[in-house]
This record gives C-alpha cells, sequence and structure tokens, in this order.
C-alpha cells in the first residue's frame, strides 16, 4: 500500500527522510546546542506552512538544566552558522533557547494534538570503522566526539515528514497540529522548560515516540508506562589548600568531604517499595599530591520507580551532602541539571493506537508493553501536564533492528523503520478527532 | 642512715606503709567509688593532727568527669560500708564526692606546700595466678574486675608516711602542708574538680610523683614536662529504628552515622606542629539484624603533644560527628567524661629537688627527664594553677621494677619504692622554705 | 455447620485449642530450644496414634543454623524438665534437635500430605500492661525477654487439633499424613536441616499457613508467592590492640575495618532486576577508650526479590568484608546463621484450596494474592524441594485481628483464628487424594 | 672585600648570575624536562674547562621516578631545541637523562668533593601582575603553566658561578671538584637515580643548599637534619563499566574503592614515635553520571619523622589500597614517584663550615639549626650514600627575602643571594681538604 500525500507519495518521501537523517546525524549537536539543526527544521516548517514560535517563547529561561557554558554555545552557534544553518532562524536561539514549535490548523474543528520529537546528540565519538553504516556511506559525524548514538536524527526525519504530510492534507485530517521540536533530551533537561513556556497547556491529544528500545523491526508498542522518575545534579565542594606537609591542620579537605559523601550516597537505605538506585558516576578533587584538596566536583543521578521513590532518594542524598560539608567545614552547593518524572501512557489512547495500526502494511505486530525497561524520558513532565489538564497521552516505540545497543560507537538504525514511523504517525492522526469526543475512539 | 620520727623511725613506718598499700590493693575501687579508702585516709589524717576538708567542699560538682551511674555509686558506698569504711567519714562522700585534703601548720612560717596523691584503681580483672604477688601474699582484689594496675596504691601508701612524718616533725619544718588525696586520676576525670573548688589557690609549692613508669629502683626523676593534653568523650547517636526488610526509608540509621563519624574521625588531618592522635576505642551500636539500628554509642579519645593540638583534634572530631549525625537525620550528644593539659614541671623546683635528693641513701640516680613518655595526667590542672599563680610545681617519678606493665592484669611494684618515695619526700620537705624566699633553694 | 470429629467436635475441640496455644504462649521457647514445647507436641501425638521421629532422625546436623551456645541449651533443657516437659521425649531434643514428625496412615489409598507448623518464639519482652490480653487471662510468657510475638503458639493448637481430626477420620480420609513440627524458624534458621534429612523426600502435597501478615479475620488466602530470599549471617573481624596513645603503630584495627565494611556494605549497586537490600543490624567493637579495638562482630541480612538477587548481594558482602579486613591485616570469620528461599505456590493447589474452602462456614472470603509481602520464611525449602520432585505445595494465610504488629511486644491474635485453622485444613484434606491423581483436583 | 678570580672578580661575576638566573628562569623546564637546561649548563662547564658524564651515564634507568609520558618528553624537547638548546649535548639528554656531572682537577691533592644543584621547575602557573619582578624584568617563564617557584634557578645559577671560580683556581685550591646537576628534585624522583648510576661513590664531601627556607637575607644555617622522610605515589584502580540505571549489578566500582581507600588511608593510625602523615591530594574517577565508574586514580604522599616511620605509612597505605581493591573486585596498581629519605648532616662539616664563613662580609649570621622544617629533600639520597662511604655531608640554607612563599605564583628571590651563595661556597672550599685529612677542620 501506498499512502499519497497531495504532491507527493510516502514512496517518494521516503529517500528525502533517509536525506535529512543523515544530514543530522553528519552535523550532530548536543543538548541546547542544536543552532544548526533547529535552524534548519524551523526552515522547513515555514515552508510547509506552519507559524512557528521559537527561542525563548517555547523554552523557559528559569527551567532550563544542565545548560552549557558561555564559551561552549557560542563555539557551536559559530559552527552551525559555518555549516549551513539558516541565519534568520539561528538568532532565536542565541544562547541556547534550541526549540520549535510549528502550529497548523486542519480545515475541520477538532483537538489539538501535541506530536513532539527530541533533537540532540550526545557526547560519544562515533566509531571510524569502515564497516559502520554510517562511515560507508559518508555521513558519519563531523562533530568530533559528539554522536546521534540514540535516533534522535530519525526522530526529526520521522517529525518532518509528518509535517510535510499534515500540510499537504489539512482537508482530510481534524483538529490543530502542533508539532514540538525539543531540545536535551538525553540528560533529561529540556522538556521541563517547555512545559514551563506553557508549550503543552492547550493540547488535547500527545504522541511521542521512541526507535529501538530492544523491539524488532515492525514491532510497535502502543504506549508505555514503565519510566523511572529520576534526578540528575552535580554537588560541589570547596574548602581551604594548604601544605599537606606543613601546615595540613589549616586546610579544610574538599576530597575527604566528597569521598565520605560519595560512600554514604550509595549506602543509603533503599526503599521498601520499589527499585531506588544511586550513582556517583564522576568524581574529580584535588590539585596536587602535597597539597590539602580545596575542592571536589561529583556527578550524581537518582532513580526511582515511582516519583516518591525518587524524591525519597534525592532528599537522603540532599542530608548527606550537606552533613558531609559539616564535616569539614566546607561550603558546597548542589546544581539539579536534569530531571524525570514517571508516567502512563493512557489506556483509551493506547487502545486507539492499537486498533489503527492494525491495517498499516509495515506494522507486523502491535504489542501493548514495552518489553525492556525504557529508563528515564522527560517527555514524562509533556505526558503527566495533558494528562492534568484532561488529555490523554502516549509514548510508542517504533521497532528497528540496531547495529549495536544505544549509546554505543557504533549505534546504528535500519532506517527502514523512518518510513514505519511516517505511516504508523499517518495511521493514527487519520480519524484521532473520534477520541476527543471524549468517546472511545472506536 | 635512718631518719627519726619522733615517735617512730622510718624503718619502723615501712611495714605499715606495707600494711596500708596491701589493704588498699585489696579493696582496690574505682574513680569516683574510693569510698572505703578516702574514708580511711580522712580518718588517719585526723588521727595524725590534720584539720580536714572533704566531699563536696573540696570537689566542684559542676566540674567533675565521667561520673559512674547513681546505682554504682550506692552499690560501691554499701560495699565501703560492709568492708571497714569508716562511716563518719563514709557520709561526706556519698554521691561521689570522694576527695579528702588535709592541712597542718608547722612551727615556722614559710610558705603553702601542696602534694598530691591519686586513689582510684581500673577497671582491671587481676590475674589470680599462683605466682601473682598480691595472690601469693593474700592481698589480690576482692572487687571482682577492679584492680591497683597502677600503682595508686603505693601513692596513698606514701602520702599516708609522709603525712604522719609532717605530723611529727612540726617544729623541724617550715610553711604549711597541705595533703590532697585526689579521686578519679584514671580517665583524666577528678583534678579540674578540686582545681575548680579552689583547693590549689593558695599553694606555693606544688609536688606529686608517679611510681614506676618505665624507670628502675633507686632512680627518681625530678620532675616531667612531657605530658600529652588529652580529651576524653562520649558521643551517642539517636536514630530512628524501622524494619530493614519491609520499611527501611522509615529508618534513620544511627550505626551508619556512627560509621562514617568513625571513618572520618581517624582521617583528620594530623597537626603539623606536633604528635596527634585520636582513637575511637569502642562503638556499640543497633540491636538486631533486621532492624535499622535506631542507636550507637562510641567512646573516644583525642590527643595532642600541647594543649593547642589537642584542642584543634578534638574541634575538629565534633565537627565531624555534627555532620555524621546531620547526614543521616540523626539526634546526637556528647559528653566530655575527662580531660588534660600539658604542663611542666618548673625548673627551679627541679633543681632544687635534685639537690635535695643527693644525700638520700637509697636513691642512686636523679634523672632531669623521663626516659619515656608519661602519657596524660590531670595534676597538670594543678600543676598549671600554681604555676599560673606564681608558685612552682614539680611531677616527680618514683622508679621501680614491675612485675608487668602498667594497666597488665599481673601488674605489681617492688615495694622497695615505698621506702624511696618517703625518705624523698622528706629530703625534699627539709628546708623547701629556700624556695619561697624567691630565691633559688641553694 | 459443625464437624463432627468421632469422638469430639470441632466445638467441644475449640476450647482445648485456646488452652494449648495459652500454655504454649506462658511457656515460650526461641529456636533450636524448644525442650518443653516439642516434647508436649510428641507425647500428643503419641496418644492420638502417630508414630513418631524426633530429634537427630529428622534434623540434620550439619544444616544447622544459627544453634545457641551450649550454656543456653543447658539452661533451656533444664527449664523445661522444671515446667513440665514430657522426660521421655526431652531426651531426644538434647542438644537443640528439636524437631518432630508425626505420621499416620489413613484407610483408603492416597498421596503423602505433609503440614507443617512452626514452633519457636521470639527474644521479644513481653508487655506486662495490664490491658494485654495474655497478662488480662493469666497466660504472658513466664520466660524473662522470650515471647510468641509471631503467632506460632496459635499454629502449634492448629497442628495438635488438625492432627486429633486426623487420627479420628482414618476411614474417611485417603493416603498418608506427615505432620512436621519444626524448630528455628525465625531467623529463618530451621527448615533446611529438616529438608536435608530427608522429612520431605516422600511428600507428594505440602500445606503450611501463618496467622495474620495483615489479613482481615474471615479470610484466607490460598497460597503465596513474594517471599524474599534471604541470608542473615554474622561476620567477626580479629586484630590487635595496642596503647592509642604510646603504641598506635602496634595495632591491627578491627573496629576501623568493621566500620568501613560496614558503609561498603551499604553501598553495594542495587540489582538492576528486582528489589535486593542490606542491613548491618548490629555492630560492637573494641573494648575501651585507649585500646586500638581488637576485635568486632555484626550482624548482617541481605535479601533479594529473587534468589538470585541474594546471591549477589551477599557474593557482594562476602567479597566487601574481605577487603576491608586486608585493610588492616585484620582476620575474619562470616558465619552463616538463616538462609531462605524465594518459591511459589503451586496453581493446581491454590485452586484446589479454594474451592475447598468455598463451603466453610467461618471463611467469608479467599484470596489468591497476599495484600501485604510475608518478607522471608523458610518453609521454601520444603516447597521447593516437594515441587522439585514433582509434588505440589502452598503456602496459605489465615487471616485474623492483630492487637499489635508482628514482633511487637503487645502482639496479640484473635483466638477464633483457632477454629478457622482447623476448618480449613479440614476442608483441604477431605477429597484432597483427587490431586494427587494427576488430575486438576475439580 | 672581593674575591678575586683570575680572569673575573666577584664583583664582574654578579651581573652574570643574574643573566644565568633570569636565562633559567624565563624558559622554566620540569623534572626531567630540563632538556634546554641541562644543555646550557654542559655547555658552560665544558667551556669553563670541565670533563663531562651526562645523560645514561648519570641517570640509573631503573631507579628514575616520576618520568612524563613519551610524548611530553619529544614535546620538551622540540621547545628546548627551538629556544636554544645546545645540539650537541641535548642528544645525550633525549628520553629524559637530563644529569650532567662535570669533574675538575686542582693542583693540589685532596678529597673529592661532590656539590649538587637542581635545575627543574615547577607545574605552577606564573603570575602575570605587573609588580611581580620577573614581569617588571622581562624574564617571566614563556613555558606556560611551568615556574622556577622553589629558586633551583638561582641554584644553578650559583652553580655555574661556583664552577667558574673553582676552574680560576686550580692552584689554589686542593682535590678534585665534581660539580652535580639534579634533574627532578619537585617530588623528590631525580637523586636516587644518580646515587644509584654511582655518582656519589668517590665522593669524600659533600655539599648542597638551598634559597629561602624562611632564613633571612645574610643568614646562612651551616647544615640541616629535619628532613622528613617521604613516599610519592599513584595508585590506579580499574574496574568495570555498566549502565548505572539497568544493569549495576554487572559494574564493579573503581570510585567506590577509590572513596574507601582515601578515607581508610587517612585513618591510618599515626605512629606513636614521630610525626607521620598522609595526603591523597588528588582523584580523578569515573565517566558520566548514568556509568558505573571504571577507573579512578589518584595521588598521594606519605611522611614520617624518621625513615622507619614512613616506611610504616606506606606498608599500612599499600594494604589499604589493596583491601579496598579487593572489596570491589577490582585491578589495582601503585607506581612509586618520588621518594626521599630522612638524612642528618655531618657535625664535624657543619662546624667547619661554620667558621669557614666567618669572614665572608656578606654573611651576617650562621645558625646551627634551620628556624623551620625544610619538608623532604631527595638530596637525602646523596647525603646517606656519602656518610655511609664515610665521608661528610650538609644541607646548607642560604637565607633571602622571598616575594611570596614557595610554590606560590608570586615567589621570587632576592638576587642579592647570588653573591652569598658564590662568595659563601668560596669560603668553605678553600681549606677544606683539612677536613678529609681526619683532622677536625680547625
Amino acid at each position: 500500500m501506498n499512502y499519497r500525500i497531495k504532491d507527493i507519495s510516502v514512496e517518494d518521501l521516503v529517500p528525502i527522510m533517509i536525506k535529512w537523517r543523515r544530514d543530522f546525524h553528519k552535523h550532530a549537536e548536543p543538548g541546547w546546542l542544536e543552532f544548526r539543526t533547529a535552524s534548519l527544521i524551523a526552515d522547513y516548517l515555514e515552508q510547509f506552512g506552519y507559524s512557528l514560535r521559537t527561542g525563548s517563547d517555547v523554552i523557559h529561561h528559569e527551567s532550563r538544566m544542565g545548560v552549557p557554558t558561555p564559551e561552549l554555545l557560542a563555539e557551536y552557534e559559530a559552527k552551525a552558522l559555518a555549516e549551513g544553518a539558516n541565519e534568520k532562524w539561528l538568532k532565536r536561539f542565541s544562547g541556547g533557547y534550541t526549540g520549535v514549535v510549528g502550529t497548523i490548523q486542519s480545515k475541520r474543528p477538532g483537538p489539538i494534538i501535541g506530536i513532539r520529537f527530541d533533537m540532540d546528540a550526545l557526547n560519544i565519538k562515533e566509531s571510524s570503522d569502515k564497516d559502520h553504516f554510517p562511515v560507508e556511506n559518508g555521513f558519519v559525524s563531523i562533530r568530533k566526539g559528539v554522536m546521534h548514538a540514540c535516533g534522535h536524527d530519525a526522530h526529526m526525519s520521522i517529525g518532518l515528514a509528518v509535517a510535510k504530510y499534515i500540510s499537504e492534507h489539512l482537508d482530510e485530517l481534524a483538529g490543530t497540529y502542533k508539532l514540538i521540536f525539543q531540545p536535551a533530551e538525553e540528560g533529561v533537561r529540556g522538556a521541563k522548560s517547555m512545559v514551563a513556556a506553557g508549550v503543552l497547556d492547550d493540547v488535547d491529544i500527545f504522541l511521542t515516540s521512541h526507535v529501538g528500545i530492544g523491539v524488532e523491526l515492525g514491532t510497535v508498542v502502543s504506549g508505555i508506562d514503565n519510566f523511572l522518575a529520576t534526578t540528575k545534579f552535580n554537588a560541589r565542594f570547596l574548602g581551604k589548600a594548604s601544605h599537606a606537609g606543613g601546615r595540613p591542620e589549616e586546610g579544610r579537605n574538599a576530597l575527604l568531604a566528597a569521598s565520605s559523601a560519595i560512600l554514604n550516597l550509595h549506602s543509603i537505605p533503599r526503599h521498601g517499595k520499589g527499585q531506588s538506585q544511586i550513582n556517583v558516576g564522576k568524581l574529580c578533587g584535588g590539585s596536587g599530591r602535597n597539597i590539602i584538596p580545596q575542592s571536589a566536583e561529583m556527578e550524581v543521578e537518582t532513580r526511582g520507580e515511582t516519583t516518591d521513590i525518587n524524591e525519597y532518594m534525592f532528599r537522603k542524598a540532599k542530608m548527606i551532602i550537606k552533613g558531609a560539608a559539616q564535616m569539614y567545614d566546607i561550603d558546597y552547593e548542589i546544581e539539579i541539571v536534569g530531571e524525570a518524572k514517571t508516567s502512563s501512557s493512557s489506556e483509551r489512547l493506547k487502545t486507539y493506537i492499537k486498533k489503527s495500526l492494525g491495517d498499516i502494511p509495515c506494522v507486523d505486530t502491535v504489542l501493548d508493553e514495552a518489553p525492556y525497561p525504557i529508563g528515564s524520558e522527560d517527555a514524562t513532565y509533556m505526558m503527566n501536564q495533558v494528562i492534568e489538564n484532561g488529555g490523554l497521552a502516549s509514548y510508542m516505540i517504533l521497532g528497528t533492528a540496531l547495529a549495536a545497543g544505544h549509546h554505543h560507537e557504533k549505534f546504528d538504525i535500519d532506517e527502514a523503520v523512518l518510513e514505519i514511523g511516517l505511516t504508523s504517525y499517518i495511521g493514527i492522526l487519520k480519524g484521532i478527532e473520534s477520541l476527543s469526543a471524549g468517546g472511545d475512539g472506536q
């Protein structure tokens, strides 16, 4: 079967999707630094007829987490310009407000449907092996140490194709379509700031999806629930240096405080009501062998099976860090650099999706649950916001074969998932107005 | 040579000293519990013609440290009565105010000379081996788990004999003699309270001594300096119990706080200007395997080559305990149960002592310095008080062979040290008025 | 309805059950010390016509865990004799082999049915409040600090009544009945040794039950699954003492090793596949403030949602203890004092039980799952043994109101559960032969 | 007074010394990287008529400690060439064998006199403040992050001037002069390898000195004793990474091992017989927040008042690191990167020096002891070697005002010390043969 888009068939669109995906892959940009990526997306959406809101209109300043240094922001903005960013839109993102929201109204009344795609790459050095598909095909990342190793390049490609499809079928569709391109999903840093900017306030039905996650090509999961809540934070300890041989008593040892904190952070009694994890993933402290260490910094994350359990872990962690600093008369600060909640896909929406995908030829199987846990995701902020407002939300998985696991230097998708993604969204969007009538979507 | 005491020669006095010493040894009493001991000493001093101040007149209530429980106080008071304590004086000591100060004035004007003897035994189970001298001679401690394993029994015996000597030679001596029998030297708990009660306020010349300490029989050290300052304290942590399997998150783990405190207490950077030590000698915490530990208690001591260094260690220790409690949201308290300062024997007094001992037949050698460190002593409170008031103070060592080291279950002195002690004090007291004239005592 | 037992109706039996339960409660005995309890049970079973195996015939010597000291064993055996134990059987249990297995054959062929009851009390001081039911009714524990605070007194009472019922209905029942009275369930110490002695080898159908566990009176759970696997162990550290002030370098500090072990035990990364817990519930170490601590001992438990997860935790714990000892050049030993596995009740047996209980008048509700986790249980050893041999096993809960939670000093059951227990077993045993035919029991 | 060097007076030599010192300062090179410095020194010594041994002839390969990476060695060698190194000698030092020993024989028989000067700079970023003397006078270090902040530039300048003086006065002097220019004193890494190469084997009298160290300009210390023994080492922990959210149980956490090591390293009971210190000055471990840390590395030093005490600390430290690694099943390695012993200046040589300096006009005061501890020094290896062979050795201090403390970014000497250094050595060398005759040097 071949969905016909007015001026272009899905079959014709697939090569374009591949081109888009490979271009994003080649010019990979980490979170809050998606200058080139976002400017091109804005440009496309404008060409497709969408009205746009961008930059600090859709990114709430105070709610951003884990923003890079001004130097890094400037460096990536400059690179973006040098590598073909759209100058007009680039200005809107200056300082790292790299969000894009495109809205278009169909010809028929209906709900407001928000669809979210994430745009950022990871700080991973991509493999340069000849047998790595992006190397073979000339689109390996040219950004040293940055790589789309989680499939967000595919997400954006699907997003643009869905946008194109919607714009060509306004008379056949109902309602208003709000396409949300989110920065900084990695480290769960970006979604909160788009929610805080009000982007989700009027959305009735919310859809998002992830490729891969251990699901086979041809299989789609209609909606998942098993997110772990998480808090990502840095702790900094600032003491006082002194000469370790001659004047140790004059120092205040930040590294001893940090080491004591680490052991005790890992010792937090785990919650009796569900999984709870903590990890201090990185620590650096001190300046030299014969100096009492003046400063130390650590990167930490807590996780919980529920938002409450994660909050328990984070609350205890803050207390331990405070106590460890107190032990050595050390100043400290804790900076939250990422946060995600637990959430659940709406049962009614999942049922509708399952039915909608029944006729899509390249979708063999629709599962109700993910076979593997997805970990943490900040789309949960958006899902929870829509559900709290009385709307429906679902987080789907689009199965695909993977060359290597997520976050691996040889990660690669099967590009066949691009067509599956597009046709799945088309299947779902057709008739979605039935859901908002309070009916059961059947 | 035989010193002639009016009614009794030194030679005749020695067998009595041995009797006294063995009686004290047999009825050993720990610090603040010297009910029988102190009551007998008070009785003797009264018989010798001393005017007495006892109990809370010479022990300042608030300055006592490490006082046993009311139950233990009552138990030992009852035992004392049952084992021949003097009832009249016993009442004065009720509640653990077991200090005795006897004063007598000679016929000639002169300085006020304070001489201090300590009375308490240790919580050590004495050996029951047949070859242990006190077993062989029938004066092994009948108080189970309590033993004079540091020689204070000998100190008191010398003290009584010196008291007797003084009382018989009032016309030959000059000045006023204040014999101070101090409780609770072990754990450095008692001297501070006698200083706080004003006992040392009028003393011009202060003398005290210790038997043993690695010095040979026949050798006397004229005065020592190398005391370590020390603080003895207990720390208690009080958290909240909960079931470890089902509700670990409801507990506040006092044992984790204590364990973290221990490691960090031992990690205090040592002072650059001299020896500094810390030891957590004991910890007990928790109630059972499947319960989050609700409480924990530890026994700690800090030491420093100077009072300042010890104060540095104790200040850091308090901070660490506070921080460790904070880590686990735990209440805590710190109780000081003993304290001693550094001090130095007065050079002028040492010189005088050396000269005075030159003619004593049983003293072969007089050293200026101790060959081994003596550790900590709370007589330093008394020494410092006298020196600050412009007086002179010295802490002597009376050498003796030991059957085993101090605090050992087979500790025993050579009783020949009793005569050496008595005759040394006699030698020093004769002519001591030369010192107070501001002269050089020569 | 009134079940008629040949010589005695259930109605008549209930007052006897209450008498039994209160007698066991009053003479509460901890694990491996159930001398009086087990001797009376053996006596009753013999009277009821059972053939008996006892002592080391049913308790495998090497597989016992957490056995008390010889002194305690002797003390409790003596007490048992003084308080009315059956002398003949008492001898069989000497040394703490306090297991009893009674077997009786019905008149009709059928499977071998094992039913297990646990006998031990807890080291908990029972409340002496007047409003505590056992105080009001004169059966509060006369064993100081020992209490049936988990309902095993009720278990045994039900067990004896079931034994009596079976013995009176041999012609109506089918198969062979093996009543297993197990010592030392608390601390999960006893079941393994009965399995190792072969007691379960020929059992086709295994039943056991617990009163309370948060289930209401009148409700029965047909079989539960959510046991946590657990290992209970003690770790001992043996170093070398030395004087902390003078010779710290000569010591090997067992308390520092233990404190380091505690922090790191709690720091074991929790398993990603399910709940995992660890608790160091108790630590004592060191002898005195001024001595480098020579020894330390701790009580620990690990738990896991699966047996594998618990084994992971225990394996890591052993490694950490070894490393901590190595740090301070300390000898150590680890003694396992209790162990339990995960297990699942057989679905077919649960279905049969649910159906069987449908007509029991005092059972209002039968649940398929427990509303609360039961924690750890060593009956799982027996269940697993039977299931591995191709048999069926189920662990039921008999709901009852509780005066206070399990292991609380005011714990008390509603004695109405005794009749519910008896009639539930009667209902299940009638017709149980249908299960062993490989049929579905319906 | 003005010492007359044959062709050049001391007065004329001083400006040249200043030029040398400033040139070395500007082209500061860290330990084992003194390519330019050593090549120029070799060139000068050759010009002065010394016969030279250099490179691996005077640096024992296996005994070098803390050698930089091959990349850094190559980088500095290249820089040296670009900045005017002497090409002929540069080759001899390739790979970091940057030692130079120049020997010259006087006209009269006498002892072999070794004089040692150290050449390396520190990894400290020099101040760029206008009021910093080297900035004002245009000789601030052009090597970014490398600075002569300990005065070794002055040492070398004095060394060259002494060499020049000796070469001009061969007929007036007695004995053989061996000028030893040592690399890598900072971190106490270099001296051991020169001793191991046999450089000190034939030396009868050994002299070395340090500028500054809290001693005033015009004051010289004739020889010091209070060195701390020290061991500098790195510890590396290698575990296994895994995803902290999903598969924590598959990781082996190197950072937990390192943190546990740090706390326990600082907890080593300090030695009872003298000062003992330990410091973990730097730790880095882990790669990212959500990864179980795979590796960690720390920089550590121990110090002791005696070589034995330091060895005690290092032995305990190794045990703790081994145990910490064992705890988490981690591989580890310990690399010693520096080592120094305690030593004492020879009394007879000190007395001779004091007398020799009596007539030097710019030396106001000669002290027998240093007012402040000097910390650790690897010249002790050389001193001990000479003394063990029956020779004499002394370590002098040449006082000077300092702009800021040693190792401070604004450290600077008063260049007047250069003349004091030269004339002091001249004073000492004249008549030094009297010492070797076994006489008392008077």
